[in-house]
């Protein structure tokens, strides 16, 4: 049982998702854990900023190390408990250098998300304007294609780095399921859609499914054009 | 000699000069490089295209493997070589679990700087507002303030995760150097002017100190009211 480790969290957030399924693909169950509200600014209390400065989430310790991005905690997790669990890393040259290039390319994907679902959020008003909208949804247009194209590459029943499961999946599954939840057309990327069908099954995925995502499944459909 | 890798890179880009710092410390010279030109476009060159699809740089190859993202390239450098050079992620866990974190926060960091440096080239005319660049600007700020206060903390002489110089280092001192180049206020950082200049007198730094840089060595001061 994992009581030496802390995970203070948001509900659906990729970053916080990243971290509960590493936990799980390492048998690292039973972490004490803290659910957040976004919406109430939780994040900014005085609890998460004596860990996390930044007063973001998620906020991770273990023992008294503190792991707060969401990259550094799953790869410190992969690293500290390596022979327990999933081998997230895998050790062969080839199969490392795609997870760790799939890994990072994880970062531009999931800006690219923000930059179209949380608009409203990232410009005020008066900054606002189609044009700069309309080039954010064709950079995750084709940001998407090139996960599409990947997949389709690697062939049916693929994970993202190729036949099994590895910490390039724990990072970018979450964005995955981000963009379909939000409109995402299955007809037109057909290779992620499968992909995201393979996943959700998968025991580490389907235990830290986001609660609220449950109860309503799918969010605004600012996706669905895209 | 490591003649079975190959990198393309822009000279000052802090991605590239990160690849070149690990390869460095892990004592891999010798290696093939191409330098190419930004400004004539030559990373959306087939050659560049052919590695990397993004048409970005670092691209960079260890005999048939890619890594593109300057982190996976490092990240994958330090795992292939641990025992050679440089250990760059601490075994210890406390060590290792700041390393990580140093790492990791050096995203936002560059995001940060970028959205100050680049600001004309990212936002178009018609869509730059005083209030937008003050915001960037704003931003850049705390995130140095956050940097000078973790240096204070370690106290004189440290590297970015403590007494010895660790990946935070490699990823993050490139970001670093890149702002005092833009005429930030070393009186105002004194902390982080201290470790640029005990990071300047590393080996593996000054080789591969961007040789543009040696001929101009200071940049547009856009940073020295920050």
């Amino acid at each position: 049982m994992a009581t030496d480790m802390t995970l203070m969290w948001f509900s659906g957030s990729p970053p916080c998702w990243r971290v509960m399924i590493a936990l799980e693909e390492k048998n690292l169950q039973g972490y004490n854990q803290k659910l957040l509200d976004f919406l109430k600014g939780e994040h900014k209390s005085q609890e998460v900023l004596d860990i996390n400065p930044r007063g973001q989430l998620p906020a991770f310790k273990h023992g008294n190390n503190i792991l707060n991005e969401s990259y550094a905690a799953c790869l410190y997790l992969e690293e500290q408990f390596k022979s327990q669990g999933t081998r997230l890393i895998p050790m062969a040259a080839p199969e490392q250098a795609l997870t760790y290039q799939r890994v990072f390319e994880g970062v531009p994907f999931m800006d690219k998300i923000a930059n179209v679902i949380y608009y409203e959020l990232k410009f005020p008003e008066g900054e606002r304007h189609d044009s700069s909208l309309k080039r954010h949804r064709e950079a995750l247009t084709a940001e998407l294609k090139l996960w599409e194209g990947y997949l389709e590459k690697l062939g049916a029943g693929s994970y993202l780095a190729g036949k099994s499961f590895t910490m390039a999946d724990v990072v970018v599954f979450p964005c995955i399921a981000y963009v379909f939840r939000f409109g995402l057309s299955e007809k037109k990327y057909p290779w992620l859609a499968a992909y995201y069908g393979l996943l959700k099954e998968r025991p580490s995925v389907k235990t830290s499914w986001p609660k609220n995502w449950l109860e309503t499944p799918q969010a605004e459909g600012k996706l669905k054009d895209i």
